[in-house]
């Protein structure tokens, strides 16, 4: 596409890689040398959200080579289903996980996630009309078994309330993290000891970061 | 966890969220209370690949709320296949298309690309044993198919060479601007003039950027 | 000087210029096309030290437009002199205070200055063979007298401890913040409550910031 | 003084802070420890000037260690004049020289200075009530000498042009850096090719820098 044809924010990401190659390939040109010269050996997998407010590696002021990513509506691991379909996000946490070889994984939910609102208005039998938002996060449907009746009476009740949103929000990062483990070769590494799962949820409000404990399945304020 | 048990790259990871509250939260606070206030409103819906040194916010020097994002393996769209199945991909494009609005869509593609590499071995039939990343990137498998007895000898006669690869790397940009062409709301709109769908693809080794240009589907050399 | 004459650090000086025009001309216009269109409207006069570890723009995470600045070794405010000779820190005070009407002055000093440590082999009696920086440092002299025995045997019997330099340190810092009080322009100010005067002090060695409080003219650890 | 009483440009300077200290000391630690370890090595004394649009750190993108600074009203560099008195910015290049051992030093110009429109309407007689703003800048006053008819009558009658201006801002930086040649201890240096001297000028408004050709006086866009 011509220059003078390009549209603003276009132009603007232009600038950006611009800024990034000057950065990266002049100012300080030895990470980015070793990164392509001995590929990436990334120690974690990051499974976040889409949402534009919560980029895993702005949030976390990593730099290239930190995080190998996945990012989908509302960072959500499907289960274990080898069954020869696509599936990206399974795709990705095996590369990560038989590949690379990370030893961490997060699951990295957040406040305000609209993908959870459409799930709770699923949940809620609100009609809805969309080819693979409302499959796709029916993922985490059971999540929401233990707050059923308490949902529909929440999403008709208390319109502008955000405390059930939160809580499921976080239901579903611990659905994430319960389905990790439906995979064998993650499994098997968690018991190893080589491999830790983490669930976390950023608060978008407030920014700050809670953290699932594994044991106690409840959600602490990280320091 | 308690802290003294956490990981050296996590304890890191929280050292970047608490500088990113300082930042963010304490000293520029105007534009993520605004986000938090009014929502996000991404221009923006980035298709990028898992690649931890290609991150596309830090290498478009992108803000919070500035990118809806996919990260996957070699950045693939699938067809448009509304058959209720788990579909993470194509959920976040009919997100930020229907709900967000999104002018813009780019698929960004890299050299260097480890499931590209994945997609090479499976077509010129190297055995592989994997759960779901094989599947997973046979979606570009149509990609190779005019290059395919090139393809073979490639990769059996010229070890080292990189060329191949790039040629594979691009033309799996183009499979998935053509597949996103499948999804009846993104044709809609783009045949509307109301959304614009780019393939790029970053050679990590130079920094370049290049572009596809969607009349003649060759890729050249951005500014 | 031609291109390929440009030595190492220069030809990386050029590569960040490059990229500060991409982010701050191409990337995020907005706040440069104001500072250029409306003139420099900073709220703050930061007095800081030469060294090149304790830049104040880069320690208090500043963007363009936020702090007027002088350098000096030990970040030293000479006494109210105005006998129309040169005197490079106090104009800078009168640019600040007069014409830009500045709310805040801070005078930032640090651990292990190389400045004060010639300050205190000077006041030790060691020989020394300088043309400016000893007349310079000794601006600060009168801030040692309350500890001169200790400083001698300090300085003659306890190599290696850091202890006493900082003592000197902040008492450099208090003393710059007394000579700020003999300017008449800043005392009137300051007096009427329309100027603040800040003393502070960072620990390299642990990153925390103290501060003076100019009422018990004692320094504590900010939070 | 206690926190409430802390004006807002304060918190967030502390703000600041705080996030560098995430960064630098928890993040990426390495750098940091390195610098407090073993000491500051800079390559560049950089000579700046006070305004707070052209922080020479942000415009060079650097990192803390690799610029030692000196910055006062109009980035000016006094004769050498050793006798006795307060000379900080002779103090600080003495220290760069003979105590770091620097290999460049930068006279950093640049467009819209507030000191030089000073200088300029102090050439042009115009009556001038300051302490010591006026007699610092007088130290370039032989810099408008080539000039001075024209710079009347511009100064007089083309008020909005801002060419004049910057042929001052440009005769500036070339009379610093001449006066730099007048301290022995540089002289010696750049003629046993162990030092380089630079003159740049920045131009606020197209973000362009320019550079001072030593042999032929002029200065030219620089790539």
């Amino acid at each position: 596409m011509p220059s003078r044809e390009r549209s603003q924010p276009i132009r603007q990401l232009l600038a950006g890689v611009k800024g990034f190659r000057a950065r990266y390939y002049e100012r300080r040109p030895d990470s980015m040398k070793q990164l392509v010269a001995e590929g990436q050996h990334p120690e974690i997998l990051m499974i976040g959200c889409s949402d534009s407010r919560v980029d895993p590696a702005l949030l976390t002021q990593s730099e290239p080579g930190e995080l190998f990513m996945v990012r989908n509506v509302a960072n959500l691991v499907p289960p274990y289903q080898p069954d020869g379909s696509y599936h990206g996000t399974s795709a990705a946490i095996e590369y990560a996980v038989r590949v690379l070889g990370v030893s961490e994984i997060i699951v990295m939910g957040h406040s305000q996630c609209g993908g959870i609102q459409g799930l709770i208005r699923l949940r809620s039998g609100e009609a809805v009309q969309d080819d693979f938002v409302s499959p796709w996060v029916s993922i985490a449907g059971s999540a929401l078994d233990p707050y059923i009746d308490q949902a529909t009476s929440h999403v008709k009740d208390s319109e502008g309330s955000d405390h059930w949103p939160n809580v499921v929000e976080r239901a579903v990062v611990r659905t994430s993290v319960d389905n990790l483990m439906t995979f064998p070769f993650v499994r098997e590494r968690v018991e190893q000891r080589t491999l830790n799962l983490h669930g976390w949820w950023f608060d978008l409000g407030s920014g700050e970061l809670w953290g699932l404990d594994t044991t106690t399945k409840m959600f602490a304020l990280m320091e």
